[in-house]
């Protein structure tokens, strides 16, 4: 480890050349005009792997962004990890407020600044560096090690599957490692056991052919699709709160005495995170705390909801149609398909007299577990305490990564989620930040990781 | 009768030269761009009664466009009538689907085809030409008259309320006569006693103050400002369609045995109107009939919602804020100020936790009735049965003529509606029309109405 030290140390004028480099490339993938810096952006990627020592890079086609694929597998009788990350970034102005231009990074107080510096940029050179260190310093690695590096993440890992399919051989592993996610604590990175997973829907409620007049001569006699619209929610959740579709928490996961424990043991400001969104008071269902009701139990929200005149003053119709999108973060041990059935089944039992409904289903992810007693996790745990001077929190997270539970499910490999973001890294919004320090910590907790990995033995396969 | 029948029959070629004129004006209140033609047909109109021999004619104004004012008042010791109908129409494009140019009339199988055919020139000239036939025959009229001709009926009648404050004595009359309503069947008219009034409000919900994230941190803690808005229109309304709002039907007029004979002697082909918008099953409050449920029932109805996202696919968030619009139609003896303190307080009452809800109320017409057994109404059925084949029913509307009850209130004097419209004649829709035979029945009819009203004695004020 001191060796590594000393190696970062002399290294450190020039540890982040290449992440700056690479924040310059505006790799959006949500905006169809910035195809060109895509492909600019996975080459450099891909030019970097050739440079630090990874064999085999190239590109996976699965139909949409290319990923970058690499390897580096000549350890003998060792663990094979699989890194995931992505080199697409979430779309940015200068006009929204950042302080300096979102694609020309800076460095303030020792925090760089632009976007992509956290989400998934920062993180993953992180990941890159580690691998160019071990090089660097042994020669070899202390591990197998295999990366793909998607550019669809930001709009929801599209061809992600087509890839996997595609590749099932190239990308088995022994554990998949992403640094993807944040921690609750500014100053340490923390390991996510746990992911909810997300279904999404469209209901539409259609009545009378046309607008009517509220008055004669349907003005009483005909179902209103926007209140039928309403009925048909309200039996979905109560004003507690609480999913009231049959069946719908039937296979959430129970938490585990440890589990309880660890969540019990993580304290949050709930004034101040009241405070930054504005709101009297938190709502949800009684009984569950704040970090369970965000990551062990499943929601149903709807996302947005439209019909009949929206205009300036009064128009007095019935109108003709009324729509909602309605997506479910899902949580350990539900399934996708199962609840869109429990879901669909109820809401056919519960159509309002007089309308039409129709349910249109969006696409559906998984969510992620991996028993955070894993010994791949446990052996995180331990080479990030070591380098850390917080203890580094077990947490879970209330959001979805398409893509760890794909490769989680298709490939059967356990995953170990590292994160270095914050919320204060403002991930997704103005002024996209990482830690110097912390950056260079990272690189020193994952070489110190796959150095411990590598003290396993692995049983060759005939 | 037999004096003004010969006198319609040698002047029919020319009885409906000036409701032609009258119809090419594009005189449309909700365009701006119509604001000259607007001023021209309110000319044209002015010319034309003192043309036929009315006296005082002149604009009232209340801040808006003008109502036309004219009287005639030298029928000592007979009643007074204040005839009111509009001159504006409804927007109308030929590219709609209209067969001929709505702005240009046509005469098509003895129906004029024209915005305003029925709605209201047609209507207004059907009185206005009675007076002139009058006038030809006997020099006189055989009850006193005073017009108010509004240009503001279709934007909501916006500056009737000034008008009537500003010209009380001026308004002043023993009985109201309007013709703007329709009847059930094609070929007589119908007499409606009863109309619906109308309050709205917006009621915003605001949650969080911005969309948030509906994974992490946030996921699952926060009120989602839709389902708070679904629950509190749920708790307004129920799934049987009945309104859920303590002492909301309190005030509801009960129906006399009278009403209820002649409104269960009225038939109403359910099925044919289920067809013509598309639905397969109606819906409303049990243990009411159809036209029970439009007439005599008040409403409440979502007229709009929306909030959140409503663009293409999923997006996942917690909006925060949703919106709708409501209006309830009222019925007689319901007061709307009375319903929008229940309302209001109901709303206050079931505030769902973790959001502010504000409620901001639109503008507010109350229900109008006379009883069906006044002799003024009886009268005008009287006259009306003896000139048209068919018996003339007595009905309700489910709609609202704000105008009617203003006068009807504020000058406190009995309104009998005579409605010569029908479905069919497509009102506020394309190819508008009226019947030529039915125009020239109701000169008739109206003219035997005045004569009968004539044969009463009113005392002289002192």
């Amino acid at each position: 480890m001191e060796q590594i030290k000393s190696f970062l140390l002399k290294n450190k004028s020039t540890l982040l050349d290449e992440l700056i480099e690479c924040i310059q490339i505006p790799s959006i993938s949500t905006v169809r005009s910035s195809k060109k810096d895509m492909y600019r952006c996975a080459d450099y990627i891909k030019a970097y792997l050739s440079q630090i020592g990874l064999e085999n890079v190239q590109y996976l086609d699965g139909g949409g962004y290319p990923a970058i694929y690499a390897d580096w597998i000549h350890a003998k009788n060792k663990p094979t990890v699989l890194i995931y990350g992505h080199y697409d970034v979430q779309p940015a102005e200068s006009l929204d407020g950042w302080i300096s231009d979102p694609f020309l990074p800076e460095i303030r107080d020792d925090y760089v600044y632009g976007r992509g510096a956290t989400d998934n940029k920062g993180q993953l050179f992180m990941q890159l560096k580690a691998i160019e260190t071990l090089f660097q310093i042994h020669e070899c690695l202390p591990v197998n090690v295999k990366l793909i590096i998607e550019g669809e993440e930001e709009i929801g890992s599209l061809t992600m599957t087509e890839i996997i399919e595609k590749h099932k051989d190239r990308l088995s592993a022994d554990l998949l490692v992403v640094s993807d996610t944040g921690s609750l604590q500014k100053d340490a990175p923390a390991i996510c056991y746990g992911l909810r997973g997300i279904i999404g829907f469209e209901l539409s409620v259609q009545g009378p052919n046309r607008d009517l007049h509220s008055g004669s001569i349907y003005g009483g006699v005909v179902q209103n699709p926007i209140y039928a619209l309403v009925h048909l929610l309200n039996s979905m959740k109560n004003e507690l709160g609480v999913i009231s579709i049959p069946g719908f928490y039937d296979d959430v996961q129970l938490l585990t005495d440890l589990e309880k424990e660890s969540l019990n043991a993580i304290s949050l400001s709930e004034e101040k995170l009241k405070e930054d969104i504005g709101v009297k008071q938190f709502f949800g269902e009684e009984g569950y705390s704040f970090l369970e009701r965000v990551w062990v139990r499943p929601t149903l929200e709807v996302n947005g909801i439209e019909g009949g005149y929206q205009g300036e003053g009064m128009k007095s119709i019935i109108p003709e149609k009324a729509k909602v999108k309605v997506t479910c973060r899902i949580v350990p041990n539900q399934k996708g398909e199962v609840l869109q059935s429990i879901i669909e089944k109820h809401i056919t039992k519960n159509i309002p007299a007089g309308v039409k409904v129709e349910v249109e289903w969006n696409k559906c992810s998984n969510p992620f577990y991996i028993q955070p007693e894993h010994p791949y996790l446990l052996k995180a745990l331990n080479s990030l305490q070591s380098v850390f001077d917080k203890p580094v929190q077990l947490i879970r997270g209330g959001g979805t990564i398409a893509a760890v539970e794909m490769l989680n499910q298709s490939l059967n490999m356990p995953a170990v989620l590292i994160g270095f973001g914050h919320s204060s890294s403002n991930v997704h919004s103005v002024n996209e930040n990482m830690s110097v320090e912390k950056f260079e910590k990272a690189i020193l907790a994952l070489c110190n990781y796959y150095l411990s990995l590598g003290s396993d033995h692995v049983e060759e396969e005939s």
